[in-house]
């Protein structure tokens, strides 16, 4: 149960992080011990809520303690520039990253009602907007110093004494770095991984598709976190350090998007169970999120067809969270209520 | 935009229901048209928050109101007690139906729990659970004017006022009575209908089919009232009247599991639009609840793997319906938050 306040501070390279991810704690086994204890005894049949059920057990194991607790819920967006954005990538111009971290502030963007909604706490990090990172297609994206700078501050905003941590993104052409890094650490046609983002029309897709397979062939040959610096983003590298700086803190994490879910595959694929605190929110109509969630065994909690990033799935699935323990927690048992249990015998004809 | 708070004092005969369902209101096209006007101002790509478009689009149509609102959200929970009970279909006894009501009133239930969470003002009634239907493998489980009087009181039970109703149940043996109503409205094998409600065993629900064949056989002459009556059972009829009455009262639903399936499907098969007012909360782990959505023609909000009942499904998918509105109504317009609209031209390199 040990929190690690401090770890961002001792990341400077990618060496830090690969020795952190050495050294990712387990699920608590005495907090899911209870919590399996208590679910049988509540009035219901069991296994009645589903996922609910699995939703308490995943707060209590991650939590690392029972009854877990939501008080403190916080959702972290980060934005960033791409260099790609200048290849017409975006339906959008890339001066939008920047008016909508500004909507943000001002709590006009779906995000600030989803966070009011479920009360959470939203903390918004932009990063060097009017310095994009390089254009991939020729060179990488941001070097290992950039990216490092960027996933150490990722893993600063997560605040000690969250319950729970929602993690989201905004950049214009983002959807084209989370392509490219999907490409390049599993492989495919760079068009399964390839959607229309904001809404590009069928000649920009097939632009962006190209470039997603030009930077994908270009800086293939690393391992993931290289592959993180070099097709990656800053906000990308941020989410990818704030998810690991959660799990040292024992915070568990709502996955958003497409976006949110390459940078968590770069973790996954450097160390296997890297995203066992984690949950899928959602999976979003962005082409290639539904095949990476597969490939990254999580189950999403919905499916609306949602498709803006923001956090914006992940925090509406917080609401499904915080139902599930409000059941866990709050529901009487059947000694309580006095209600027969099914071992009672059934009365014949 | 006619409420019809008395409409429910004019039914005393199955003829009564049949003519208001021959004069239900449509979707407020203006509302509508006022919804599909301000959604693409909003500061995010056309489409992007998905599904959650869809509800505010429902909830306009259906409240004849833009902005809708969710000031007042009930859920009503019907109980019943069902005279095949006593054939061994259910793995709990009879007498829960009872316990579990008593649990409703003092807040220790699932939907207790949940009601809280998503701000729902629950009212449970229940319907002489000393005196459970007939067995319909014998007889008609009820007397046309028995299920008249239980559709009534339902219909009764809707209060006007109300911005959004969510309709479910309680009743051991209920799953068995709503499979019996599907195999007879749609045919198909018993089998195909019936699931395993509250987890009864492979014998049990060996047998649970055979009742389900045994009355579906014995009664499926009727049309979908009069099966309503012989099949089904007090809170079967108490939730289609309440879905009914909702429609009059311009009051948009909200669906919970296969019960409450069953019950609207009487409705829509009497009548082609009778549940253009509803959305499906979501679909159920019982076998039938996903067969019976495709007939419905209505998509799941969520699917969690619950089989409760107590309408928890459709409490749960309040959350979504009030993030939906929340976004619509309260995110800035692209010209509110000085955001640039796909429309400016993109700069390319």
């Amino acid at each position: 149960m040990s929190a690690s306040p401090n770890a961002a501070s001792t990341v400077a390279a990618l060496a830090d992080i690969r020795a952190l991810l050495r050294k990712l704690p387990g699920p608590d086994a005495q907090a899911l011990a209870r919590c399996d204890a208590r679910e049988p005894l509540l009035t219901k049949p069991p296994g009645a809520l589903g996922r609910l059920e699995d939703i308490s057990r995943h707060l209590a194991a991650w939590q690392g303690r029972h009854p877990p607790r939501l008080e403190v819920v916080r959702a972290c967006v980060f934005a960033g520039n791409h260099g790609v954005a200048a290849l017409g990538v975006s339906a959008y111009p890339a001066a939008v990253t920047e008016q909508m971290v500004a909507n943000f502030q001002h709590g006009g963007a779906a995000i600030n009602q989803l966070c009011r909604a479920a009360g959470i706490t939203l903390s918004v990090e932009a990063f060097d907007l009017d310095r994009p990172t390089a254009d991939f297609t020729r060179m990488p994206a941001m070097t290992e110093e950039e990216c490092v700078a960027a996933f150490a501050r990722g893993m600063a905003s997560v605040a000690a004494g969250a319950d729970l941590l929602v993690v989201g993104e905004m950049g214009i052409a983002n959807t084209t770095s989370a392509a490219a890094i999907c490409r390049a650490l599993y492989g495919g046609h760079a068009a399964d991984w390839t959607g229309r983002g904001t809404g590009v029309d069928d000649e920009q897709l097939r632009l962006k598709v190209e470039v997603v397979e030009t930077g994908a062939a270009l800086h293939a040959g690393g391992d993931a976190l290289e592959i993180l610096c070099r097709l990656g983003g800053r906000e990308i590298a941020a989410m990818a350090g704030a998810i690991l700086a959660a799990r040292l803190a024992r915070i568990p994490v709502i996955l958003d998007g497409f976006v949110c879910g390459a940078a968590a595959a770069t973790l996954a694929q450097a160390v296997p169970g890297a995203l066992e605190h984690c949950l899928a929110g959602h999976v979003s109509a962005e082409a290639g999120h539904r095949r990476l969630l597969e490939r990254l065994k999580l189950k999403p909690l919905l499916d609306l067809g949602m498709r803006l990033g923001e956090a914006s799935g992940a925090a509406l699935a917080v609401a499904l969270v915080r139902a599930a323990l409000a059941c866990h927690v709050g529901m009487a048992t059947f000694v309580q209520a006095g209600v027969s249990d099914r071992e009672e015998p059934t009365p014949r004809a």
